[in-house]
């Protein structure tokens, strides 16, 4: 099966929680958008295809379907590339995990844009400097602490084999690692089960592979996860 | 099958978008925290019952299911409550727009709270008006035009038959009637399929003794959608 992933050119963002699916599995798809332009999202984006009308970027195509919202994509993909554990409770419990996971990036992406996506970061430093604080000091220790517990309770995995929720957490502490990296140097001694899990997946070898390939790209100040100093000011001991 | 929808007492919140699933389907539930407090979901929240750890409320539980997340609840209840059409494409659409409602339910919440979740809103009500602005010029034609676009494509229905979307979209034109007042009545010209929706929806028996009850609580200032009229501008003519 041939799969057709389409995002934006030029970052990770949120099509990297798809990629990594599709990488670790093996599977045959295209990334659209990176042979043909960004252009190539538009047709569906206006409600002119066949099939679900997505919102936005990222969605997948497979034969006439038109799968959109990564937490969807991967709750479509999981079976077929065998990246869920079998039954419905299971799968309904990926499916809560990666929602979090998709509230904590929304959380994450907002840390630099609190007041709008469209306009520019400078535009809206300050009241950045003020969410990107609640973020580092509340937010991280909650989710991180969370996902914490949950890859404890499933001896290392999510759900206790490999799925597609691991290969998220794993984008989730790279990101962040690269984002925030004073604070999540704090915050080292409270996730060593996420740590752990992070370099499982880095070597895996389809992931290695990827990593290592000019497929992924760099994390950049145009994606969810940004790097400026100015915010990531660590975490006080009161956290 | 009997249900317990697990919820912050004292508003309408994210509980709400299930409540109107099981009412509208006469399910059988109990609005556990409604009955026994809010500290009935304590357990749960701190991961000590057996299956699915939920992050936050809401969440439901059905034998030994653990079932959190609105889109997730909905997606698990839709083929049980004759609540979402049949087959797997009409299931991942289904998905899919209730995610992108759980997408601007974030961005409604947002709109008071652009700085931080736990902080009172009087602490952070100037980035509140920047970001209210920005919801009402841009977000709210944006989502709602999008979601106008799908229920014409859908000849009044969200997925083209009755679904636990339409229910939910009632719910969001309910709500930002309450909190944006100028902004709907503006925007009025544009969204007559979502208000014919709602209309209908409101109409249906089950929905109709729901909303007359004291189970629907009024819209207040503790929950989602809040009234504050210094972030309801209206709209300007450059939208």
């Amino acid at each position: 099966m041939t799969y057709q992933l389409y995002y934006w050119t030029g970052i990770q963002g949120r099509g990297e929680f798809v990629r990594l699916a599709l990488e670790d599995a093996g599977a045959d798809y295209t990334d659209v958008a990176r042979v043909d332009g960004d252009d190539a999202m538009q047709p569906f984006l206006e409600g002119d295809r066949k099939g679900a009308h997505p919102f936005a970027p990222p969605f997948l195509t497979s034969g006439d379907l038109v799968v959109a919202q990564v937490a969807n994509i991967l709750h479509f993909l999981g079976p077929r590339l065998d990246l869920v554990p079998e039954g419905e409770a299971a799968r309904l419990q990926a499916l809560q995990l990666q929602l979090t996971i998709a509230d904590f990036v929304t959380e994450i992406h907002d840390s630099h844009h609190p007041i709008a996506s469209a306009e520019y970061y400078e535009d809206q430093k300050d009241p950045a400097k003020r969410r990107a604080a609640d973020l580092r000091q509340h937010r991280l220790p909650k989710f991180l602490g969370y996902f914490e517990q949950v890859v404890d309770r499933g001896n290392g995995h999510a759900l206790g084999a490999h799925s597609y929720v691991d290969l998220s957490l794993f984008q989730i502490v790279r990101g962040l690692d690269y984002a925030y990296p004073n604070a999540m140097q704090a915050l080292a001694p409270k996730i060593p089960q996420l740590r752990a899990l992070e370099a499982r997946i880095a070597a895996r070898p389809n992931i290695a592979a990827y990593l290592a390939s000019e497929r992924r790209l760099a994390f950049n100040t145009n994606g969810i996860f940004r790097h400026y100093p100015e915010l990531d000011g660590g975490i006080t001991d009161d956290a």
